[in-house]
């Protein structure tokens, strides 16, 4: 482990691969054999299942439920609506036969060809037409609705670039897909869901967003309108964390979904659809790490104190064994998840490099001469500052000293956005201030040919036009024209 | 609901279509416009939900840790292991093409040509290989074992006959993973899942079960030994509830998996695998549910229980709406999930047959005579009885009823198995028996042709060769050879 730590690039070096060389050396993914998916390692996954486990107390107390729809979905249902099909038939998984058989020399299995399907099927890039296609079923009146579902799931989209948790050929999210009666209640509901995923990255992930809505250009697929959680890596680079989209009547028009409201007229129904991914898993590993490993916020820690004992007989260790035991149950009783790493094969070095690189946010060392002294040594990951303290106490210490480290993490990432969050008037200054990285604040005449030309000239995009915050008007600093409010601009993943 | 209570066909007249029937009208499932594939609705998967957060307990507390693995499997990797290619090929889902392009006619989306894959690619029916070409990186000596890894997925099987939650095309399970430095490990593994799930089933599921091994004809493919849980269905049927598996060193050999011992040399890896899937859910159904509906374990019930106030008035409605709050209070302290349905678009009667058909277990009603008598009236869902209580202590008397009707259910299901097992000495008095349901314990010789033999002639086969109960020695009832213990036979699903 401390040979690994050692491999590990220097962020200032090169932010790109020591991402890449975290996620593998904290044994959170690695590549598999099959092209552009990732395997997941057991504790990457348990950090994801805290924040499945978060968020879906979080959709459940906003009133949602679970249900789970097929992965397979025929071909002929993305051609439904226009836009969807756009932009998602270019890059999709199509399942063509049911059947392997052997190959006549011998030499393996292959494709049996009377096995051909009818029609072709399409592995998920996302559910809105296959859910659709079943509320038709589900709905019929005004008292039918609003119907508020979640699903946990696999997805696929065949990415040509991909990057473990950014951006994967396969990926695991959580898809919403809300009906309603009015249009009112739609647009209510995508806010809604956009402010449960800024809560959750901001009091979970300790990640400050940027609430806002995306331009015509970066919307989804089939949405009127979609809302975006914008948050700024270390590098100075923006990564869309959750998007909340306002799907109008178009789905319920391409899979004839109506309903008798409570004027006994049949009128289609209105839709939203929200979803999250381990992308947040990139956001989460490069809003807070460091040159040493990871940094985890407390509240989706899997480990979040760890103890290590120092001794060098099995003597010493019975005696810390036990002065720790009651340590554990009280640190347990608080709810804390606590580790005693007293396994014999790693010297106390190897551990502490070990639990530095896996983010662990307090590691407790006792020593035979602490026991003496009634102390511990603590060090907190967000730091890396190490003092003694009394081991009366020392639990409750420890349980602030975390919602400290959570707090502390949060104003570290909101700082370093506002130093690189900058405001500007004219197009020569942007092209001056983008190649510095962060989020640039300027005027747009809101059509999609000033922000394609943006674009093309500097890589930047509009993340989006922020709900909250200033809204003085001005003029476009490329064209002139009018601008309601300044956008975020910024290089993105 | 009344109306929909009425047309579930009962058990008597076509158990199948009653199964059929009740996964429908109770809102579990429902077929989706794909073959083979279910929805599972919101409250089907409620009760998926409460399995899959206990089993995952247990599967923690016996060390496990989850991860994710990809969702496709290079068509090569299937081949690698004899047995399970053979098993496997024959009804998968393949994927050939990455891209859907416009067709030139205007008429839709086709599949690109020119976006063929290099190799096809499968649709996981289960993850051995890709799991164990995954570990040949994970592991080096017996330092790194065991590797103790479960999975949550969804795999497909393209079977021809499917039916909701017993066979599908495409369903929800979870797939332990385990690689030991020693066959005593593997075994002693193997051997430890299947007593989880026996557990799970019994305690929870409130199913009982028979533990055993099966024959070699009815293994999973590559594996050296397959141990089963078998539960018996209202119809006398078998169902196949959970396995776990023997691997031996098949897939370490095939994906070339080896350690260094601790004499220094290499070796291939042991390994297990073990699973339960959405199945489960019409083990559930078909063990416990009657001609009203569903009943469901208290332990996997999402409602536990219901309250129903009966008025006449707003002014009614507020004084129950009061005399209610503290009782729904306490039993939210005790843990058990309550909900207080005072909608007043439904009348008592149709939520009254709607909860019944769900599978509520306890029901309290509260009307305005009981407020002045201070009492409640009690039904519950196992016996359909009906009892008036005192309003005092009721959330106590529901507590333990909730462990009564739990241990009810299971005594019930457990004493239908017993009634329907039976002893047999000859093989014509199997014949006779066989078409009378159940399982029948009679002596097998051990060899596959019997086997076969039987089920040609009988459609019984081999349930378990159980690992507890009576061991006495005998002669196969069809060729008179030697037979070391009785084995159950059975029809089923």
């Amino acid at each position: 482990m401390a040979k690994e730590l050692k491999d590990l690039t220097k962020r200032a070096e090169n932010y790109s691969q020591w991402y890449n060389d975290l996620v593998v050396k904290a044994d959170l993914a690695e590549q598999s054999a099959v092209r552009g998916c990732m395997v997941i390692k057991p504790y990457g996954y348990a950090i994801w299942e805290k924040m499945q486990q978060q968020l879906d107390r979080m959709f459940k107390e906003t009133g949602h439920q679970n249900a789970y729809f097929p992965l397979l979905i025929p071909k002929s249902f993305l051609s439904r609506e226009a836009e969807h099909v756009e932009g998602f038939a270019k890059e999709c998984a199509v399942v063509t036969h049911h059947r392997l058989k052997n190959a006549p020399d011998g030499s393996g299995v292959i494709v049996d060809p009377e096995a051909r399907l009818e029609e072709e099927l399409i592995i998920r890039p996302t559910s809105e037409t296959i859910i659709w296609n079943t509320y038709r079923n589900w709905i019929n009146s005004y008292r039918d609705l609003p119907i508020l579902v979640n699903q946990w799931a696999n997805v696929m989209r065949w990415e040509m670039r991909t990057r473990m948790f950014l951006r994967t050929a396969e990926f695991l999210w959580q898809e919403g897909h809300t009906a309603h009666a009015t249009r009112e209640e739609a647009v209510e509901e995508t806010v809604r869901m956009l402010n449960v995923y800024a809560d959750f990255a901001e009091k979970f992930m300790a990640v400050p967003v940027i609430k806002g809505v995306k331009s015509p250009n970066e919307r989804f697929a089939g949405a009127l309108d979609t809302y975006t959680i914008e948050a700024m890596m270390q590098d100075g680079k923006a990564l869309q964390s959750g998007t909340s989209h306002f799907l109008g009547q178009n789905f319920a028009k391409a899979f004839d979904v109506t309903f008798i409201n409570k004027e006994n007229k049949p009128e289609y129904v209105w839709a939203s659809s929200w979803g999250v991914s381990t992308r947040l898993m990139g956001a989460l590993i490069m809003t807070h790490s460091d040159d040493n490993g990871l940094v985890l916020p407390p509240h989706l820690a899997p480990i979040q104190v760890v103890i290590v004992p120092i001794y060098k007989n099995a003597e010493q260790l019975a005696a810390i064994n036990e002065a720790v035991a009651p340590i554990m149950d009280k640190l347990k009783q608080f709810g804390i998840s606590v580790k005693y790493d007293n396994a014999e094969n790693r010297r106390p070095g190897f551990k502490f490099a070990d639990y530095e690189l896996k983010g662990v946010p307090v590691r407790l060392a006792i020593g035979a001469r602490d026991l003496e002294n009634g102390t511990v040594e603590l060090m907190r990951r967000d730091t890396l500052e190490k003092s003694v303290h009394p081991l009366a106490g020392i639990e409750e210490y420890v349980k602030d000293l975390l919602e400290e480290i959570q707090e502390n993490i949060y104003q570290k990432a909101l700082k370093h956005r506002e130093s690189m969050t900058r405001t500007v008037e004219t197009y020569d200054e942007f092209k001056t201030e983008i190649e510095k990285g962060g989020f640039i604040l300027a005027h747009w005449d809101g059509t999609a040919e000033t922000e394609e030309l943006i674009k093309a000239e500097t890589k930047a995009t509009i993340r989006c036009i922020p709900l909250e915050g200033d809204k003085t008007e001005g003029v476009c600093m490329v064209t002139g024209r009018p601008s309601k409010q300044r956008v975020v601009f910024a290089r993105s993943y």
